[in-house]
Formats: structure tokens, C-alpha cells, sequence
């Protein structure tokens, strides 16, 4: 399959337009939309959230008749069927487009190349792939639900130079600056869901809400307590949705965190600890996509350990705290360096006076 | 005092000359000279190595004379005092150049301001301080020597991105990559000495020699060993130059490296170890401008804790070693986040697959 500059152009817009739903749009995927005639762009959309019109359906709306003969360029394959909205391949076949170039193939079960299928079918040529890391990346958390079963993972962490968090007395505030700490709240914006952990909970009482950037809506937060050692008080168990996961059956010990509003959900392994990829899977089912980490070195190492992290966003601040201060990564002692976890530096770059890394972790 | 921009122009070509004698001037500065008649370079000249003529007296002998009434750019001011050459500034004023333009005034006590007051008294214009920030950077190792009696320190360190040198049992080779490697050549190349530690010697018997980039000098090596724990037949003892400093005064004890041909220095402080600041005096004295340290944790840890490190060149490889690994800087138990030490980003950048941090250490 090989596309013109042209097709380039338009698809890169499309992404664009995609893109302006990144807050907005979960659990559905961000999608955009570019409709083209004769080289000139007719109509463009992109999809707002869950419930509104699709893409396509702004679009085509605002190239009218003009769509007839003309080229749609879309992010992802066109839905084929009824969801809250008709599908779309039905609205672009009626709007008589001559063309389809789509950067992906939907994942999503009910779709999954039936979209594309109804297109041909109607006589339109269809054309697929252009683009399609970009729109991976994109919509990362809505195909790791669709084609793992799990949210895409991130996980945050915040150091010093030398890779420490904080101080073996625990003090650890105001580590890295106010530029990192803004940065951080983006990619809460963007994320359906935070994670962290009974010992962050209890040495920092932290919100994990978005607070420093606009967002439209808060993300949920997830709390691995397997003791359920955190105090029904704290300040994560306030205004908004919070998920407790305990290993505790025991549903008197769950009547407090229920009274304060928080679900509970009992998924216990057999060692008494919370079966971190049970729940990742009943987060995808419950529309997580992108799922942020931001929790201790305990919490880290173990979903680490576990294959269950996908991106590391490593703000390192510059100040050393030295050897005998808290750690990133906690997971056992290795024998050999076959142990090590390798990872690959995806960017490099200052955020104020910090060091930020995003680093993408190799699937085993 | 204004310059022109033909004299930024003619200074910055100044400085590029001088940085040919990065690898060879040493114990002297890095210096290169320009000189200039009517708008065109008619001389021009650097440092080669010490005993062999300054950066002036190559730029003179070019011009001939055209010098009668040029100007002159030298990177540092033109020395004042018969050393094993006689005094440039005399060899500019015998050549009658109108103008002497230096990026800064020697520190040097021999020089310290008569060379410029040679020129003015024989009614030559003089105009100092142009570029003065990049001249120093250059002469770093000379400067530091000549204004605090210390060579300028710079710490190497090389660590996974969660902060660890290697695993707990001691496997640590190759953490970092090839071209990592080679920038550490690349520095010691312009060090005049190298400093380790017995832990070092011992757990990996390195050469620290130059080897992966060409130098015309090999940097001495320096080994802090307070109690003569490493063995006299390590590799760092054989071929070249290396001083052993030492707390132990028993002359006996000595004879095993002397027979290596190593200098023993005994410098011990009351709690029987070396005196680190008096070691870094006495290598000053010896001629030692920039001392590159490639320690473990614990020699690390002493430097900067006693305020002797100016700046950490800081790789970072792309994997992850977990909390039960060692780590880069060993100091006391902080019991508050004022002890942490601050640093600048002055670099980042990716060498190979490593990340390099340049990072400055602010005085105290």
C-alpha cells in the first residue's frame, strides 16, 4: 500500500484533530476525521466523548454534499455498528465517499475489521496503515484494553540524581519543582485511572487529583491495600470515585471505606496479597485504558517484577540525597545482572530544573 | 570596556586554537593567540606543550612583520616572567603590535597583571576580560590550582537510572555502553591524574588508563588506600606513573609498592585515614590541574561530603537494578532533606544508548 503526500498531510491533520479529545474522550478512543475534495479539505471532526457523534459524523455533517466522490481520512477503522451512535461506515457510505484511508484497524470486537468490510462492500476503496504507530500511540490505553485485557500502564516515580525518593525518615516533600509537578498533573489529566499504594497512602495522605492543569473530568483512583491498613479517613477516600483493593474478604473490615463512598473489591491471591494482574483486568473491564502508577518502591518493584508496566516517567531532581535514603524499585536481591530490568530511553529532556525521562519497557 | 564583533570573532578563533592543546599542554594552559591587521588574520598560533613556545611567540613568528601595529587576541594573559621561555609580553612589544586584546589576566603569581602592565607601560592598548567565561572553562584544572591551591575534581560516575553502580555480590561490569566508554577515555585524556580507591582496586582491578581514544600522555594515577589493603601486584601499579596516599607511616609496609615503582605519600588525618583535602594540595603542587575521580560509594560519598568535588559527569545506563543493589554515593544517615546536596544540569544528552548528565556542584 503506498500513500501520496497528500494522504500524509491529511492523515497527519486527522491525528491532530484526534488529539483534542485526549482528556475528554475515555473510554472511547480519540478519533479524528478529515473529509477531502480535490485536495481541499471539506469537513474535519474529531470526537468529543463518549455518547456525543463520532468523528465522521462532524465531518461529514460540515462537507454536506461536498462528501460525494471526496476521500475521508479517519484515525481508527470506522465503528460498524450500533452503539449509542449509528455506525459509521453506514453514514459514510450514504455520504457517498469515493475513498476511506484509515491509519487502523479497530481492535475493538465489535468492530475489528467489519467496518472496513461494509465499505468495500458498497463499492469504496479503502486503504489502512497510514500513520498507524502515531495512532497506536495515541489511543494506547483503548488498544491494550481491546488486545490485552489490561490498561496500558505508566508509571510515574520522582527521584534525586541518585535514585532516591526520600529520606530514610520518610521526609521527602518538594523533591523535584514546580514545573515537574505540573507536568505530572497533565499526564494524570490524560489517564482513566491512578494507582497507588497503602504505604503512599499512608506516609504522604496524598489526593492524586488534577489539580495544576484543566480537566473536565478527574480521573478514579485505585488503592492496593491488602491489609487494609490505610485510614478510612484519608484524603484519597474523598470527593470523587476511589477503588480499594484488598485482599481482606472479612466484609465488616470493608463497612468503613463503603460508608465513605469507596468501592471495594476483594482480589486476594494466595499469599494474602492483592493479584495485581486480576486487577489491572478488572480495571480494562471496567473502561480503563491509561492507568498511571504512583506509588512506593514497594508497588513499583512488584508490578515491575510482574511484566505489568508498559512506560516509566522518571522525573529525577537535581540533588543527590545519597546511599542511606529510600529507593526507587524494591524487588529482591539479584544473583546476576541477567536480573536487571533493561529499558529503553524514549525522550530525554529538562522540565524546570528537572530531568525528565520517558522510558518504554521491552515486553518479555 | 566594549568589544567589536570582529574582536568576539577573532577571540573565539583564539579559543578554538587553544583547545588543540587539550591532551598535551599540561602542567601549562591551554592558550592560543591571534593576530589581526586590518580586519585580516596575518598570525595565529596555540600551546603546544610545556617547554615548547607559547601560543604568541608561534602567532609572531607567522605575521613577521605585519605585526607593526596589528592587534593581538591571546586567550590568557601574555606571561610577564623567564621561565624556560622568555616573556611574551616583551616578544609584543618588540614586534610592535598596537594592541593586546586577553580573554582574562593570569592568576599565575609569577604573572598576575605585569604582563598586561608590560604592554600598557610600553603604550600598547590593552583591553581585558573578552569570552573570559569560555577561557576559564578551558584552564579549569590551571586556574583551580593557581586561585584555591586544589585541583579542579571532577567525579565519574556511572550507574543503572535508578541510581546503582552493582549488585549486591559485586557484578557490575559493562553497566554502561561502548560509547559511554569512550567519553570516559576521552576525559581522562585531558586529566592530569586519575583518583580511586582501595574498594575499587580491589573489587575490580581496573588500569585506569587511557585507551579507547589516542593521547600523546597518560594521566597519573592516584590510590587512596588509608590502611595498604590493595595488593602491590594490582594492574594500576604497573605501567606509568601512580602515587599510593596512604595513612599508614610504617616504612616497611611501603616497600612492596616502592618496588613497583609507586610514589608512596603518607597523609593521614587523626582518625587515621587520608587526609583528602591535604592530598588534593599536595597533588597541586605536583603539577595535577584536573583530577578526574573514579571511585566507589564510599570515596564519593567523602569528597562531596567534605565540599572537594566541582562537578559529577553522571551515565546513566538504560536498565534497572532495584533497591537491594549498591549505590553511587555513600554519606551518613540524612535526618533532614537541608543535607541533601544540591546540583546544576549543566548537560544532558544521550551518548550511545546511555544518558550523560553534566552536573555542576555549586560552592558552599
Amino acid at each position: 500500500m503506498t500513500f501520496s503526500a497528500v494522504d500524509h498531510a491529511m492523515m497527519a491533520q486527522a491525528l491532530r484533530l484526534a488529539e483534542q479529545g485526549l482528556y475528554t474522550t475515555t473510554p472511547n478512543p480519540r478519533v479524528g476525521c478529515v473529509v477531502v475534495r480535490d485536495g481541499e479539505v471539506v469537513g474535519e471532526g474529531w470526537h468529543i466523548a463518549a455518547g456525543t457523534p463520532h468523528a465522521e459524523v462532524h465531518a461529514l455533517r460540515m462537507a454536506g454534499e461536498l462528501a460525494r466522490g471526496a476521500t475521508a481520512y479517519v484515525t481508527l477503522e470506522p465503528c460498524s455498528h450500533y452503539g449509542r451512535t449509528p455506525p459509521c461506515a453506514k453514514g459514510l457510505i450514504e455520504a457517498g465517499v469515493g475513498r476511506v484511508v484509515a491509519a487502523m484497524q479497530d481492535p475493538y470486537h465489535e468492530v475489528a475489521g467489519r467496518g472496513l468490510d461494509m465499505l468495500r462492500a458498497a463499492g469504496i476503496e479503502v486503504a489502512v496503515g497510514l500513520l498507524e504507530a502515531e495512532a497506536r500511540r495515541l489511543n494506547k490505553g483503548f488498544l491494550s484494553r481491546a488486545e490485552r485485557g489490561r490498561p496500558w500502564v505508566t508509571l510515574k516515580a520522582a527521584a534525586s540524581l541518585d535514585g532516591k525518593t526520600a529520606l530514610l525518615n520518610g521526609a521527602s516533600q518538594w523533591i523535584t519543582g514546580p514545573d515537574a509537578r505540573r507536568d505530572v498533573h497533565r499526564l494524570r489529566a490524560r489517564s482513566c485511572a491512578i494507582l497507588t499504594g497503602s504505604g503512599t497512602v499512608l506516609a504522604d495522605d496524598p489526593q492524586l487529583t488534577v489539580r495544576e492543569v484543566f480537566t473536565p473530568r478527574q480521573p478514579r483512583r485505585v488503592v492496593v491495600d491488602s491489609r487494609l491498613q490505610t485510614s478510612p479517613g484519608a484524603r484519597i477516600y474523598r470527593d470523587g470515585e476511589t477503588i480499594l483493593a484488598t485482599a481482606v474478604a472479612d466484609a465488616a473490615r470493608h463497612q468503613p471505606y463503603l460508608e465513605q463512598g469507596v468501592t471495594v473489591w476483594v482480589l486476594g491471591d494466595t499469599a494474602g496479597r492483592v493479584d495485581l494482574a486480576a486487577l489491572l483486568a478488572r480495571l480494562a473491564q471496567e473502561g480503563v485504558g491509561e492507568l498511571m502508577v504512583e506509588a512506593g518502591a514497594g508497588l513499583n518493584g512488584a508490578l515491575l517484577q510482574a511484566g505489568l508496566v508498559d512506560e516509566i516517567m522518571l522525573y529525577l531532581a537535581p540533588t543527590l540525597l545519597g546511599d542511606a535514603a529510600q529507593g526507587l524499585f524494591g524487588w529482591p536481591v539479584l544473583e546476576s545482572l541477567a536480573g536487571k530490568r533493561n529499558v529503553v530511553v524514549r525522550d530525554l529532556r529538562m522540565v524546570g530544573q528537572d530531568v525528565r525521562l520517558e522510558l518504554a519497557i521491552p515486553s518479555c
